[in-house]
């Protein structure tokens, strides 16, 4: 059994960590941290893990962390990159759903980010967590970043393209839609329902925070410079992300359908849709699935790649689990066969 | 007062077409038909508007339409090119919210929307109906076709940069977003609550009937050939479009704010936000505007126009009364002071 | 023209206030008050009201307030108490949207409200703004009490049968279900769209602080000591409340469609449905109507009443604006004709 | 391995019992029928099916059904009594979602669901699939009638009260709250998205075809007549029913919290909240729990329960499984451990 321990469980990718891990058959939840919740059993907040939780939420020692063979972050950006040396140091491996690891270059995450880095000398060591590129690398990894939710459905999307000849990679648009558990589970007004709902909006034009991150993640596979224009959007929902993605294409020939279904033939979390589909976010809310579809735009050499995931699963906690299996060795689905809740 | 008649009222075209002429201080409201509903009162299929229309549907009888100076029709798309020549010949003025008449070329008709035309002679003298372009037509014609919705939305947020210097026509990119209530008041599995909530997705990606009609629109107002992807979607929510419009425009000292500021700053109906601005489509619901803003994408030639509308408004029943003000020499404003429900 | 202030712009009673008003033919709205807010234009708050209302946000500023004929405060419980006295020996008039001045005693308010009463003395002055019981009184009132949003749906839809023969005024239970913009535009975990949507509860059965409004006025209608039960329910919706009432009617041969349509016959914001009818709240989404529906329940002594209205509007912010045309002696409907958004 | 088969899979309660049986340890599915879509992949129709369920619609095949262990009718009232004789005869068990079997007399059945019943034999012997209450007869039941999603709810709710002292079983009211997947996946206009979202409303008053169930399910356990009022209502999400009960209790000193505690202590999936809580039916999205809570309401003899059920699980598919795997004497709970989705 690993014994896993995870800090700022109060967020929605810590409660459905917690929903994912409860079940788990190869992990035995010590710990779950809350410096504003000490004390209060872990199913009173979150009433659905009521007869699955038994834990009470903890302060973060240090030294019941140290324990852990695994510790998750579910926190704040800015957290793990304080904890994560003196853990690593006693031997604890580290996936952070946060984004302090994800960015190799530290100048770059102090501009998104707005801080400087606490622990740079982590950052070559830390491994991108996005399987279906890293998958020996985090085998080994000690240190995964967990990679943000637009960058998941984005990179999978566009992934079997990279290296396709007649693919213009200065022109890549990558248009997200997403639920509003996105912007987490913190008091806001701007994602109040009487504010998010039967409404619709792009937000973070100028620029956000997923951008380096994407960029950094085609660049790293495709070997080239990429330009790429990101707009999320905010839709009125809890749960998904909808990347509906653009890429001319200068090679008429290509077979689009087989050049996905070859690249992701043998994963076991992203699903090719036969030609002509249109995913709905619906088909993976709850499950760790990316479905895909590839179309070619009528009259046009415009490749339309449409991706969707759970946000919270495939896009946090479970590319988390998934990421803990890789590490320890396990069968990379165990605990991660939830089927989509459908209607 | 103006002797109004609307043909198929009975859909959401139909109900808002009623929500604003019920108000209309020129307006007198003569009929409303329905094959389904005839003898039932209009009040009690739309409790909205108990105390507000009196009438009971009626049979479409050509006589009494005849006594009309002016006849909508909120009807499926092959009823009105039907009906229109002997209501033209007998004197009445009509606005099709229908596609009957969007297409100029009957044989490009016949290829998206499945039947022949039954009054190819009359797709010369309509007029299209986005009166931000065409006015003046409006003013004196017989026969308007009313925009489709996102034809609307998408025309009028590329209106500004299409002779623009530097702007590549050959790489325009719509990808639109709209709530339910565009599919209309039909009973289909799709747009149940069961179904359509919770999730989002894309659709017609293979092809979509407005895309000929902005192709047709943007063509024949820059005078080129232009190159429109064109990627709808659905958003779990009842009214609203959201277009997200991409366009390369090699151009960068093109002040592009002042560029919409100039083009709209006398209409009554787009609104340009202030640079920086993400429009949510909350803000014109129930009302006749479209509110747009326009960005440069970070590190990039992309420009990217946001427009928002409410489908039922701006794109199907406020802009058939602002083109029907226009038609009637009557102030283009009148009865469409609605101010957008929020929250 | 009236010369209107508005003490507390920013939350939802006060942006349906700034719609209803800025619309109003005998309304000048002098100013818009918000500390935390002082020289934002209120349409960048709002942008639904560009065009409409060209004010900043202001301090609350006695003198400039003491220059209005009207201020309503659409302002947190606890604040229009502590400014009301100098107000009104200004001679300005007052309508509260917020709780202070709707129970008559200042004890039981304490209890509730969990503050002194700053000014009791003005309790016993104040009108109860419910037109359709207080009426005359409300014409020459100086201090108006807006209702509770709960409490105006379950009053008007027990008034009618509150003095029938047979009534049990023991057994009365009203089980209401709201939007949560009646939770207002606050930043909160438990109004989240992700908290809230897909998701409906009960909350405040140990004790809701509309409960003693509720009972003050059915008892005052009534002459007699009710039992009443009050339960509460979130409803995944911004607007709107349905009070499902349930009464014990020992009186088998009553009329109860006749006594309903006698009772509201003359009221211009009361809509009694047929016999038979399920009001859906949709119909007064944005109206200032109540519509009703009265049913007995199979088999039994039960009446089972339905009543709707936008917590918003009839529920508070067009209440507001019928009180207001009653104390100026303008036509009571003046500015209140919108029409409800269907779909 | 049980052999099972699934009689019309294409609804709601079809899917669902897939999504519960494909994950299903003990079970083997041979078929799943549909006569509108034989032919069809399952996960053509379902996607969130896909690598789950690899069976195509097939015809209701006697002979095939016949060599099942076990045969689901997820079907519309009125087919199941049609087969369930001959499958019966084969030495099948039976368990019937739909409302064929649920009442005990037939001109009961006849008047409410409006056909004559095709075997009044079986209704005798069919045992009321509610476990909580029918445990030990439904160990040995060939035929069992799964209960619908309100009477699953309300039934809960009231059966710790039924025989404490002092309870007046003839004033019991259910005011019960579902929603919109209750209404099944067809098409309709009232549940589409835009007609049924943003909005609340009760509907059935006069009458619904729970309310017989429910009304014999509460006199059968307490052996009493009882006096109930129902009224359904229909909010805007797409799982869940919320129910909330009313009742006298002449009983001061009565425990309610641990009469409720005491009576469901051993019950695997009804959940019993601490005093005082409000059971959202988030909490139960997707899992087989009832979650209940219950309260005197203040200054009152009332007692008012909330119960909250996910209705296509508890209420049906769900509750389905738990009753398989009583009659196959497997551990309640196997393959319904699943977490609630939340949020």
């Amino acid at each position: 059994m690993i014994k896993v321990g995870i800090v700022g469980g109060t967020g929605y990718t810590g409660v459905e960590l917690l929903r994912l891990l409860a079940q788990h058959p190869e992990v035995r939840l010590e710990m779950v941290t809350s410096r504003g919740k000490v004390g209060t059993p872990v199913a009173e907040l979150f009433p659905n893990l009521r007869g699955q939780v038994n834990l009470d939420f903890s302060e973060p020692d240090s030294e019941r962390l140290a324990a852990c063979d695994l510790v998750f972050f579910a926190t704040p950006n800015g957290i793990a990159m304080e904890m994560a040396g003196p853990l690593l140091e006693a031997g604890v491996r580290l996936i952070d759903l946060a984004a302090d690891f994800r960015l190799k270059d530290p100048a770059l995450w102090q501009d998104w980010y707005g801080m400087t880095h606490a622990c740079p000398d982590l950052l070559g060591e830390a491994v991108y967590g996005l399987p279906e590129v890293n998958r020996t690398a985090i085998i080994g990894a000690r240190l995964v970043a967990n990679p943000g939710c637009y960058p998941t459905a984005v990179q999978l999307g566009f992934l079997p393209l990279l290296d396709a000849e007649g693919v213009d990679l200065s022109s890549l648009i990558a248009d997200c839609k997403s639920g509003v558990s996105g912007a987490g589970r913190k008091a806001a007004v701007g994602t109040l329902l009487a504010e998010a709902s039967e409404s619709f909006k792009a937000y973070g034009v100028p620029g956000h925070r997923h951008l380096p991150e994407i960029r950094q993640g085609l660049e790293t596979v495709s070997g080239h410079k990429t330009g790429l224009v990101f707009v999320p959007h905010l839709t009125p929902m809890i749960r998904g992300i909808h990347a509906t993605l653009y890429l001319r294409l200068d090679n008429p020939s290509l077979d689009l359908q087989a050049l996905f279904e070859t690249r992701y033939g043998d994963e076991p979390f992203v699903d090719v849709l036969p030609a002509g589909s249109h995913p709905e976010t619906r088909t993976v809310r709850g499950a760790n699935h990316c479905r895909l579809a590839v179309h070619r735009a009528p009259g046009s050499d415009v490749v339309v790649v449409l991706s969707v995931i759970d946000n919270l699963v495939k896009g946090a906690a479970g590319q988390a689990v998934q990421n803990m299996n890789i590490m320890f060795s396990l069968d990379e689905s165990v605990g991660l066969h939830g089927i989509a809740l459908l209607p």
